[in-house]
């Protein structure tokens, strides 16, 4: 019998995947189960962008450019230079998802053991996008008494090496909902022309900033254009993670040359998104003011439940649709597997993600949990009753 | 300034699009271009699928589970066992497009360093898909005069080393529209347990089948469940290349778990084609029966024109829409761009791909093109009388 190979067996599996078993057993059992530990918004997408695919109005459902469709990298670029990026179509690549950014970046940019910096707790995938591409994740702590600030240019120093090639930000964070400040990305942007880095920035939910901060992309700042690669998607923006549509974006000729081939090797991105994603950019600015008022209500619901149960502290994240927290527990993924193994609450638990998944530094993340805020109000606040029982109830309570 | 990797310098660009430029010069300058280069084809999608569509009905364009929705795979495994392969919903992870379904089979199976044979001429993207991972392609020559039969197995045999891991197929195959045979797969499969090897079979090819010849898989095969992985995809299937819709389908539960954790690092295959994609299952025999009509006078066309051409030799495929043709000509990349920069006939010439892209043995494909018969009977007919005036006008000519 033929065996896999070792990548294949080293490749890690979801980690906020691995207590699914447990939340279909608790719902088998007739729990109510709420789901505060997957990325999925229950916003709608915008009406203008199922429209478009409802209005499709081709014969042959065709290839597109491997690079994706002039028109949609047109409307593409006229999002991204309504806040300042100061791009043109050609500097955009259409990819399959954020994901397949982040991986046609890593192919193009990082030799197999070579070293990416990313400050951790991180998204969790970004180690099994690493583990396919044999490059090594060199963790930063970033600490949640400080709400996950980005660690300071010495903290970066002392694990550059020569083998260092990239930075990896995500900004807003997943799964800290933190929000990097102009002086942070300055601060990232002195590291990067010394040591002659590529700055990697996840920008998946650029678009959810809150109490007025302004979102700031290594885009708009001066001097960094061989450097920084943007990596997008819709996913989130829109509320339409099913389309698999996203983009690498970078002013740096030769990157986007070569991601191009990587590109050209899987075809195409999808034809029927494409069309959607253009009709997307004309959302109404009404759309993003009242899907980032809900969040913030939301996210004023979970922090201000969170701080008020003894022994939780919870960070007031800037951005994203996520908070990471800390509980008075033994151990992030022992407490909540059983949450959905042995506690309800009038019938219901709550699923989280133990932060464990987000950190590679082993040990870390065991008192923390992530929740992602993509349930209404009154189902946020159930939940919040869950926890806090939950909570008095463990008997690994610390 | 940073660097790109070793990888993204050595990925090889699409052999099928570097005459591109001359393509759209010579359009520019007012000369029409029959294009038999690429693999789009002009059949109508079915309707079935665009209606599908078309009908949507959801407010939130949603991640579905990485490996497929189960209403998916469900409608997947009927249309398969319809065909004998004695499969279930969980041997199928719907992959985005073949191209997916490949590198993830190659990720799961495959370590860097290790050997894949393949016959050749081969899909080029294998080449592309091997470098990503950092398999080495060991290709076998199939020879044009008999057709591009598969190589005996004693030419296999003095391939395989240690390091060999896999033989991959395209059946029928792209580029010669090879048809394999019952007992060429069986060939297949005593080498494949002998040596313990993985057979992917790449059947994106597999309802076009012509003169009454019968598609055997090497999922027909008794007794090698363990080694056999097949890449499909809707986009031949139903002419809907932009679907980005495939999926790998093994009965070796180690390679379909494995297979799994590479689909849950990019979370998910697209919604709406999934829908689409359960639909098109119900497309009515009478499509396929029509399309492969169509597909025979063209082949019948072509392959005729090509023979009653002096010096050119053109086996008659009993698959795929393809042909690779043997032309008097000193050199098929100097030869398909001369065509594009220095002839026409009547104000119009031929696309063609050189062949020379479809083989990694240096020196091989030198006389051959590929075509591929996309275009209606008229204008394939048109492309030919260009074909045959631009032999006798080139240069080159041998
Ligand atoms: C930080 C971050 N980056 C990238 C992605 C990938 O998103 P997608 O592939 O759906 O575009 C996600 C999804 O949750 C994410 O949270
Ligand atoms: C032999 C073969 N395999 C795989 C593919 C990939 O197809 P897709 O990614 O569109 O499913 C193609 C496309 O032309 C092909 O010819």
């Amino acid at each position: 019998m033929p065996k896999i190979s070792k990548k294949g067996v080293e490749m890690p599996a979801s980690p906020i995947r691995k207590l699914t078993p447990y939340a279909d057993k608790a719902k088998k059992d007739g729990k109510k189960v709420y789901h505060l530990n997957i990325g999925q918004p229950d916003i709608e997408t915008p009406e203008i962008m199922l429209d478009a695919i409802k209005n499709i109005d081709f014969n042959v459902w065709a290839y597109t450019p491997s690079e994706g469709t002039l028109a949609y990298r047109t409307k593409l670029a006229e999002y991204y230079n309504k806040i300042g990026y100061g791009i043109t179509p050609a500097d955009i690549l259409v990819t399959v998802g954020g994901s397949e950014a982040i991986t046609i970046a890593m192919q193009t940019c990082i030799n197999e053991g070579d070293e990416i910096i990313i400050p951790e707790p991180f998204y969790a995938n970004y180690n099994g996008f690493a583990c396919m591409s044999n490059v090594v994740v060199k963790p930063i702590l970033s600490h949640i008494e400080n709400g996950f600030a980005l660690p300071s240019a010495d903290a970066f120093e002392a694990l550059i090496t020569e083998k260092t090639k990239a930075i990896i930000i995500c900004n807003p964070n997943n799964p800290t909902g933190y929000l990097y400040s102009k002086e942070e990305l300055e601060a990232l942007k002195e590291l990067c022309l010394k040591y002659d880095l590529f700055l990697f920035s996840d920008e998946a939910y650029r678009e959810f900033c809150y109490d007025g901060k302004e979102f700031i992309s290594p885009m708009h700042l001066d001097g960094l254009d061989e450097n920084v690669i943007i990596m997008d998607t819709v996913s989130k923006r829109y509320s339409a993670c099913g389309a698999r549509l996203g983009c690498l974006i970078t002013k740096n000729k030769e990157v986007i040359q070569s991601a191009l081939k990587f590109a050209q090797a899987r075809l195409s991105p999808g034809m029927v998104e494409q069309i959607a994603g253009a009709a997307a950019v004309d959302t109404p600015d009404a759309y993003f003011e009242s899907v980032n008022k809900e969040y913030t209500l939301r996210r004023d619901t979970l922090v201000g439940r969170l701080n008020a149960i003894e022994g939780v502290f919870c960070p007031n994240p800037g951005g994203a649709f996520y908070v990471v927290a800390k509980l008075p527990i033994d151990n992030s993924d022992k407490f909540c597997q059983w949450m959905l193994e042995h506690f309800d609450y009038n019938g219901a638990t709550v699923m989280m993600a133990p932060a464990t998944g987000f950190y590679s530094t082993p040990g870390s993340g065991e008192q923390e949990v992530r929740m992602a805020y993509v349930l209404n109000n009154t189902d946020l606040n159930a939940a919040m009753d869950c926890l806090e029982a939950g909570l008095k109830a463990y008997p690994g309570k610390i």
